[in-house]
């Protein structure tokens, strides 16, 4: 190995071992430590808006001085209002129950064993992401709150912003009698860094990628480390035969286009062949400002769209944009999404029940809904408070991961005595 | 890529795509349909024993000519109670609850949506193997029964054993309407088809390896598929001062010797310097027939020990050894097992309810114990019914992995017209 790879090894290495030890120390504080460090967090972050402000002017100049774009700087950009919405949402996280501890079942076996399995932190959790500075603070508050140490790697263009997020956290989270390795920031902004953290087996337990489906997929395509993740939301909102014309119109247009950027937003339209509104329903998309691209089959029918290449079923618009066809029925809905999609958030508006379960049990996605908008794939609409981010992986946890998603658990047998025989 | 690279990779993308379609209706399916297939199969074993004794007959033959050791050779080794037993173990697999359509927890939001988490099969599960033909049908009757289809690679060396037992399998799932590609044997042993497997992401869901340590490190090195496994299971006794003599001696030798053979057998006896009764208990290992490699401390109070070598303390022996040494009381304990421990079972003998609790807390292994012999790990004994093997991995399932461990979930809402403002 040249020096040159060994350096971001080295780095991740000691950073690694700094967690290990954080996370032995986080995995034993009681609840309410970690809830009043947390608050003591989001009192320090009001603190020192001016610093953080500061901190941001310098993120802010050199993106303008390197070319970013305007999205990318909105982005970047803190104010005192955003500063506050991240203090609220360190204090949000800090009032979440804590899962740790929590005891998933019991059994008692013949032989008098008592056999638990209890709820523990995951472990060193590293998380990988972009310009948004204020995901330091949201990753790291959810990370405490569940007993993990955490090593964050930002985008270089917030390196500022994110040391003065970070200096918050060190501070209050020592001040608190939590390690202050429990939270650490990358120091440098070299790229192999987040190589070295891709491969660091057995240092980091698992990676969660925050940013732009490119990010996501260079994440999950050099990893070794596991990846808690999704790529695409390609998701369906089918129509029923018997679905409620005014339920079926409300629930495309706010699914689409309530917020046509996030990866609940619907993105392919399925109607069954034999829903007697299909135009209106059409109509009620573009009136709210959305291009619909349709197959064949439905521009025989609405006759005034554009056409839907073989691409466009199978692409993530997250702009006003919708792909829309006819199916046959249930069968036809369930075989073009087991194609198409990408196991995110599916949904069926039917008033037959019967149907509707069957489209629940059918589709192999990780959020699965009758009669509502798939833009509830959200875990704060999930009611678990924030989410470190939405998984369409299989194993581990799926769809909206929050702080139960950050633990694992552990067996504890306590006997008396007891030997095989 | 070279027709040589292809042709695995072609032939796992064909055994995955089958593998899926019946996955999708494996999901489907009820318990009872489940159940009544794998009491066929158990029924078919033994009505097939002739038949796969003698395709067994045809491995053994070729086994001893190509010299496999006689350990080798009676792992290959099946006769008509070996049979009976597969066939039984199939049928206890039968037995077991079905964990899939088990509802998680169930959430009722402000906006009257209805949120569940509902468990469902993982999907495809690859399981890749060694020289004991029991596992085509263990494995197989576990991923069936948890709705999950399965693609088996096994050894070479067993491939016509494997052959038989499959062909049991296939009749008798199709006989009783599940789908003949629930269960697929690889039906060549090239072994790069185990590289083809190990890449296989999207295709297969999950690995499972059954064998040695050079196989399961293999497979941990390559997998690009999530893996669920233990390669080491360096498992500690700590007795404490506090121990109740007999206990410990009891347990110590039970955990060691019993079977020395199995993962959850102890290989280092860590003793709290301040234990009151050292000799006997180093006594007791070595009357049971166990030689004990102490550590200096432990060597000035027993001299007659064979030293301890650096080596030693991160050694799984797997026979009648085991290192021995001194610690510091809990703390001691708590570092020695940190550095040197495989997070597969360690265990307290103690009377001391405070210390006790402290070591379960802070050990983190997936099993850990309080006055129990560490040979308990075991999916059975824990009355999981049987395991698919134990994971040390801290994603997804840890310990002993059953039914539930080869199933997923997914959320399912229900609501009456739900859009998000």
């Amino acid at each position: 190995m040249t020096e040159h790879q060994s350096l971001p090894k080295n780095l991740v290495a000691d950073l690694g071992a700094r967690a290990r030890n954080a996370a032995a120390m986080l995995a034993a504080l009681p609840a309410d430590t970690k809830r009043t460090a947390l608050l003591a967090v989001a009192e320090g972050l009001r603190a020192a808006t001016a610093e953080i402000e500061a901190a941001n002017a310098l993120d802010m100049a050199r993106g303008a001085e390197n070319g970013l774009s305007p999205a990318m700087l909105d982005r970047l950009r803190l104010d005192a209002k955003r500063i506050a919405g991240m203090a609220d949402g360190v204090a949000a996280v800090a009032g979440l129950d804590d899962p740790v501890g929590r005891v998933i079942d019991t059994v008692e076996r013949p032989n008098g064993l008592v056999l638990s399995r209890v709820r523990v932190p995951i472990g060193v959790i590293g998380i990988i992401y972009e310009s948004r500075p204020n995901v330091t603070a949201d990753a790291a508050a959810l990370c405490v709150a569940s007993g993990n140490a955490v090593i964050l790697r930002g985008g270089s263009e917030a390196i500022e912003s994110n040391r003065a997020i970070h200096a918050v956290f060190a501070g209050a989270l020592a001040a608190n009698g939590l390690p202050a390795d429990a939270v650490q920031l990358v120091p440098i902004t070299d790229r192999a860094v987040v190589g070295a953290m891709l491969t660091a087996e057995g240092v980091i337990d698992m990676i969660v990628p925050r940013g732009g489906k490119s990010l996501v997929a260079r994440v999950q395509a050099e990893a070794r480390v596991p990846v808690l993740a999704h790529l695409d939301g390609i998701n369906h909102v089918f129509v029923h035969a018997s679905a409620d014309q005014a339920m079926a119109e409300a629930i495309v247009v706010n699914a689409k286009m309530r917020r046509t950027g996030v990866c609940g937003a619907m993105e392919t339209l399925l109607i069954d062949r034999a829903y007697p509104a299909i135009p209106a329903l059409i109509a009620a998309l573009k009136v709210s400002g959305c291009e619909v691209r349709g197959g064949p089959g439905l521009r025989a029918i609405v006759p005034d769209l554009v056409p839907a290449t073989d691409e466009d079923w199978d692409t993530e618009y997250l702009e006003a944009i919708a792909s829309a066809g006819l199916v046959d029925g249930l069968e036809g809905a369930l075989c073009f999404i087991a194609r198409h999609g990408s196991h995110h958030t599916d949904a069926i508006v039917a008033e037959d029940a019967e149907v509707a379960e069957a489209f629940l049990a059918g589709v192999d996605s990780a959020i699965v809904l009758w009669n509502a908008s798939t833009q509830f794939a959200d875990g704060a609409e999930f009611g678990l408070g924030a989410e470190i981010g939405i998984a369409t992986g299989r194993l581990h946890a799926r769809g909206p991961v929050a702080l139960e998603g950050l633990t694992t658990y552990k067996w504890i047998g306590r006997g008396s005595g007891q030997v095989r025989p």
